[in-house]
């Protein structure tokens, strides 16, 4: 069987990541889905290995430092990974994974799984519409917005680490989503991901053929 | 303007690539067409530049010399071959260009164009299927199809060249189309293709902020 790839997909706040990710779902219910490791505690409701992996913060510690989570953020004093167990016994049933994160944990997670990982950025086509769409929410100061900006221009200084970049015209998520989706496909028929099948390719003509 | 890429399409007889980019040109018809060179007299009602450029075989003997002709072939005592600045000028057009050949017309051109070309063997999904294709055309002898499946076998020992492999199931081959014109789609949005793009998003968000 295919092994399955991580695809990380980052973008700017107003590249519209969080709609095309959720299409993109909707499109592929193949895809696996990583559940995360957190040092919250669980709500009610909630239970383990289902919404979180709950684990003590020096757990969570001792596992970054052991190469054993692949990407991590700190919100609102709790931390949120994912560990690497979880996303190798996933890619293992051929399942692919999205990760949508940000650009350090990305190239963490490239350097960690290195054959394993595909990096997309979305950007919204011009820095004008993503100008645009951060001022049409309406909910942010001037302030909020320059410094979002300011924060696009850190992360696409950084695309050239990525392998593709993908643009998402306003109104067009769906569009997006399947050039993600043509992404995905494509990269289970590189060369590289079809050794293993061209080795039986070969043994088997040699059956046929001496 | 977004360059246009060189998509060669190789693979065994049995592999059902004609019908496959028969298939790709009526889903994609914005594809170039890159019209040959050769050293045939034209025929009643064929004419320059339409069906072929006819040229000299010493001219085109020259033009090999000159890596003029990305890729050639010799049937019934005529050359016939992509000449380059007929591809460079479509590419430039922004159209991508198919080419149905072999591997060591393949080879060729991805050594003459490195940066501009994919190439993607088309492959049956399993020998035995190869095989059993080649048998049912029930036009060919024993003798033949043993020919065919050790030429398969030498193809095949050389797709560590080839980008992308691409499986073509039988009775699916507009599902086989579908897959390579998702490749065709990815790779225009490949980062090494995108650079131009990224180069002027980060000078317009510059305009923007300071």
């Amino acid at each position: 069987m295919d092994k399955g790839i991580i695809f990380i997909i980052s973008g700017p706040a107003g590249s519209g990541k969080g709609t095309v990710v959720n299409l993109l779902r909707e499109k592929m219910p193949e895809l696996g889905v990583s559940v995360s490791a957190t040092t919250r505690k669980p709500r009610p409701g909630e239970s383990e290995g289902v919404n979180y992996y709950y684990i003590s913060r020096e757990d969570f510690l001792s596992r970054i430092e052991n190469d054993e989570i692949l990407e991590y953020t700190e919100y609102c004093g709790n931390m949120y990974g994912t560990l690497k167990s979880e996303a190798c016994r996933i890619l293992d049933e051929g399942r692919d994974i999205i990760l949508e994160i940000e650009v350090e944990g990305a190239l963490q997670v490239k350097k960690l799984m290195p054959r394993d990982t595909v990096m997309i950025m979305l950007l919204a086509p011009t820095p004008r519409e993503l100008e645009g769409r951060l001022r049409g929410r309406g909910t942010e100061s001037d302030d909020v917005i320059e410094k979002r900006l300011r924060r696009a221009k850190e992360e696409i200084l950084k695309a050239s680490n990525y392998d593709y970049i993908v643009t998402n015209e306003t109104g067009k998520s769906s569009e997006c989503a399947d050039k993600i989706k043509n992404i995905i496909q494509s990269e289970h028929t590189k060369y590289s991901r079809m050794e293993n099948f061209i080795a039986k390719y070969n043994a088997d003509l040699d059956e046929i053929v001496q």
